[in-house]
């Protein structure tokens, strides 16, 4: 049996790690999980059961897993504060890299990412956008491609998680960089992806309320959130994230065009069942995030693996991802500092009072 | 002001009665109510208050109200078992008539009201089968004539009412004729008129059961039942009818042809609303027969009396609501007696053991 | 007969005045509608053939029709440059009134209304926000008042109608008030009754594209525009109208609470009727405004009636219509201008400059 | 690494063979798929390219696959004609069996199956029927189970494929026992599975049409059929069949309880894309079984692994595969002969002139 499959290990085995690391394992025939690594006795007492068996060799520390002799790839599923620490680690040790979305929450890290991959363009480095190998995401992509909707004009998207009500979220806001940059960034890459990678934004403005947790003021932070950003060549995104679903979650996009209109997930539903009873007729819906885009990540896995064997073209630039990041920061700053900001064509900022 | 109106009696103030008069004196502006008959002191009691103060003349006696000046056509909406009587009246005295559905329990009497309708051509004379004045089934008639599904060749349609925890309809089935005849001759007119009154029925077959009252094998009826018809010209039927719902009214229809399908109401709903709460999404949906199909009895007013002022064909043969009751009362044979009930092409029964 | 009509003379014949006037006329039992004024032949001529054999006097002149003996109330469906001024002559003659939206573009006119109405408190005076009537947006505020949903919080709402090919709509913005006083209203108002009348607006900002009419913007229009409303008490309405949906009238709301969403219209409809064909699934929907609200109307012309004849306290408060052009007016400021408008808790503009 | 994987070999290399030696090669991390047999040329020659370079010994003769070493299981995925025989071969050659459905279209074919199973208690013989592996179905079922339903007591179901023009039903009808035995078995299963194996049939009733190929007449077969089926214990299930679906794979079941109902798949659809153009709104659905069941099949193949290497009981009675085939083979001959098919509690059929 001569199949070549790509050996590859996972940063991080938090609750993310895990799912990349069962993908990998079971759930994507060409690649061999071979190495995982996490600082956490407890997350390594999981791995010794679950993935020690499979002969995947386990680290506690990262730099030493880098070593392991046939390594080919990282997949970066660890906190978002180290992502750009171990993606540029594992370019410079000549992996692979699929790493967790954000790159960081910090538009020039972020972009440090993209640096040390230029260097080394033999190598595939993608940033995970989990939504852009999500099967609806797709098809309505397609559709649009092939002239649908006409051109593309506004689009609509929103993420929005069920409440948790622990409120662990107030604690994690401390570095996630906000809603805007750890929710609406997957609306943002969207965007991104629907408009071209080439879109230009003209100016952002966002407002945000803490209608369930006023605590998340203290990180600078809110529950609820709208963003409007202006695209120079006439287009229009507007995002709504929440912390506060009572159903599930509800991640939903529209993309309008000049003939037409794509909705995705208009109508969320956790499978195709529909309940009647007293109360009416009733679905459920997805509880959490991956829930919704399981699949999607399962896809994610294989495309990469994919494009490694094969030295294919990654579906995703990894330039796309710090500007998903720059736009997110900004709708954050615009909500907390209460300011539209206005940018030119180059990108550069403009004073408003200039205006 | 020298606009015409038609002039039209009331037979009956029980619940429908109600309506039908209503409808014919507030929703109808080229009718006008004027009279209005029950021999129950508590809906007269009822009209002296809701029709009388508009000039509506009031009976309680039904002989005495056909009596009256000017009077041009009466709405029979009594109780079913003096349906026949009471049309047959009318059309003596030289009125139109719109009757309730069904015209009778037995198929001669229905019969016994044709033939009395032909006597006087001059006369409209209509069995008020509210569904084919529906929009959504205009709708998919009109599509369907047009060529959208192909030829029709299956129906599938359902009458399913809400369960009424008081078990009044134990009592009622004494008189309802059985729920083929009660509920499911809406659905066997569906078929006649999507298929074409000339439908010739080659055998039905039906089944039923008693899941939620056993009293109703008493009079030989029961709450959940389904029914299937074979016409002649190669065309199929079949029909469940049911009296213990849990969200409310559900009554649906799918009309399959053979280059496409047409779904009246395969997603029952209350309004435009959708409620997210933590048990999923969920819509209410009409909790009656008359919840869903209000609008149809007030175009149903219209039209008939549109058909009288102008002397216009009637949207409705009389015919096809007798055949309607042949085809409901073999169903329910059928369910009692368990045995197949097989026709020729001109009607007439077949001795399944000469088969 | 003794039974009280309200005596009503409906002022314009337009689009929207035909429909009021008809309404009037056939729809509304306890309404009698007497007048009907015109300055335009053509509509006039329509009236002769559908109004005036009914009994109903036509005048060319509004003036002359206030004089009608006997009129108790004036619907006024002209156009909307002469609303406030018909609206101002029909309270001073001492009638009640039923004005079309919006009052007037200008804020300043609109609140002129008011003051004309507030000198004479035995008159009704109603600004016709049809959504108010509609019965989806009635249960959803419903079910929001009786906690269904926590507080709320959030509310997004889009008023997008059909593309008009003929660009018919282009000519009509020099006259309109823009897209978010002309369309957006509708959303302004029912954030305003979702909401609370009282809430108070911290800032707007608006951003819009021509995408399918370049011309508009000759008028200070847009074609497709996103507008972001906070209010002090710490909540969030964002709208979205369109003139250029490919498949009709787009009209949906969600109200977003604590504890649960209500969505009005998520799923477009015309019918129950659903249509499988080779490519696949398939709904119309409504094609205009009308094709939606219908109902709405005539349920407004029929409450209108009933709290002029028992002198009831209207459903809507005419301040509010005037809060609705404003909060429009500034959206539509902010998004010509480029800039975010801020107001302090009275109400006052502060200059961004100075945050 | 020491981690114990079931050794399986597939049976056939059609349509479907290719699934599932897929799985077992791709999606199904516990077995270890390492053989497989056609006597297809053309199907080896794929196999070659596809499964031999990933350590899979292919094999033109299923006798002599059996022989391979340490092989512990096989999955039947050849013609109808051959599953009985295969599966039988396997069991006497002590392997664990999964064998598509049906296991024969012959009762007592489908019986010796079991006969030899029998044999055998410690191996895992399992019959296919995807729809238990469903996620959705799943989902009803334990709704059901925990009560949310009430009794359940009338199941609709229905299996209908899209037209296929090229007609190759037609000659496929020769060898496929019926559109009862060939689709309706999986509705038949899914009543078995919520009313309970234990279900004995009362009577069975079925009509059927050709409407768009006579030609299935010289079959005995139809390509629309609607089958009737009573349990002693009070309860309905009624089935519909169909060949001619224009925009795709329709497969839809409702479970009607005396609390509630559950419907799956009551809305079709390919995925949570929802396409806006001028026709209105539209879905695509599945085009082919595969396309609704696909992840169904990946659950079944990992599932009769988990229960092969841990010894567990199986999801399914092999005796419920025989039932299914008893009572569709009756529907099928009711429906070609024209008569209703009654029995005994025990099984017995009571000659129709005698009841």
């Amino acid at each position: 049996m001569s199949v070549q499959k790509m050996k590859i290990g996972c940063a991080g085995l938090g609750r993310m790690g895990k799912r990349h690391a069962l993908n990998f394992l079971e759930r994507c025939p060409r690649a061999e999980l071979v190495a995982a690594s996490s600082p956490d006795p407890v997350e390594l007492e999981w791995a010794k059961r679950h993935l020690e068996p499979f002969g995947v060799r386990l680290y506690q520390n990262y730099d030493d897993m880098l070593k392991q002799e046939g390594l080919q790839a990282i997949v970066v599923a660890s906190a978002t504060a180290v992502h750009a620490e171990q993606a540029i680690k594992a370019i410079e040790a000549d992996k692979h890299v699929l790493c967790e979305k954000p790159l960081s929450t910090s538009v020039d890290v972020s972009q440090s990412v993209v640096d040390a991959a230029n260097k080394k363009p033999h190598l595939k480095v993608m940033c995970g956008f989990s939504r852009r190998f999500d099967a609806s995401y797709r098809d309505a992509f397609k559709k649009m491609s092939t002239g649908t909707i006409g051109t593309p004009s506004v689009l609509r998207s929103q993420t929005c998680d069920k409440l948790d009500p622990s409120g662990f979220f107030v604690a994690y806001a401390e570095f996630s960089g906000g809603i805007f940059v750890d929710c609406s960034i997957h609306d943002i890459d969207l965007a991104l992806w629907f408009f071209g990678a080439h879109s230009k934004v003209k100016s952002v403005s966002a407002v945000g309320i803490t209608a369930v947790e006023p605590d998340l003021r203290k990180h600078n932070d809110r529950d609820n959130a709208v963003g409007l950003v202006e695209f120079h060549d006439g287009k229009i995104a507007y995002f709504y994230a929440s912390r506060m679903m009572a159903a599930g979650q509800e991640d939903t996009t529209e993309i309008i065009g000049t003939k037409g209109k794509l909705a995705v997930n208009a109508q969320p539903q956790m499978n195709l069942v529909n309940i009647f009873d007293d109360s009416g007729v009733r679905r459920e819906i997805p509880q959490t995030y991956y829930d919704r885009f399981e699949y999607a990540f399962v896809t994610e896995a294989n495309e990469f693996t994919a494009c490694v064997l094969e030295d294919r073209k990654l579906p995703l630039d990894l330039n796309a991802a710090v500007q998903a990041v720059r736009i997110g920061a900004a709708l954050q700053e615009s909500m907390v500092g209460g300011k539209k900001i206005v940018f030119d064509e180059d990108g550069n900022r403009i004073e408003v009072s200039k205006l």
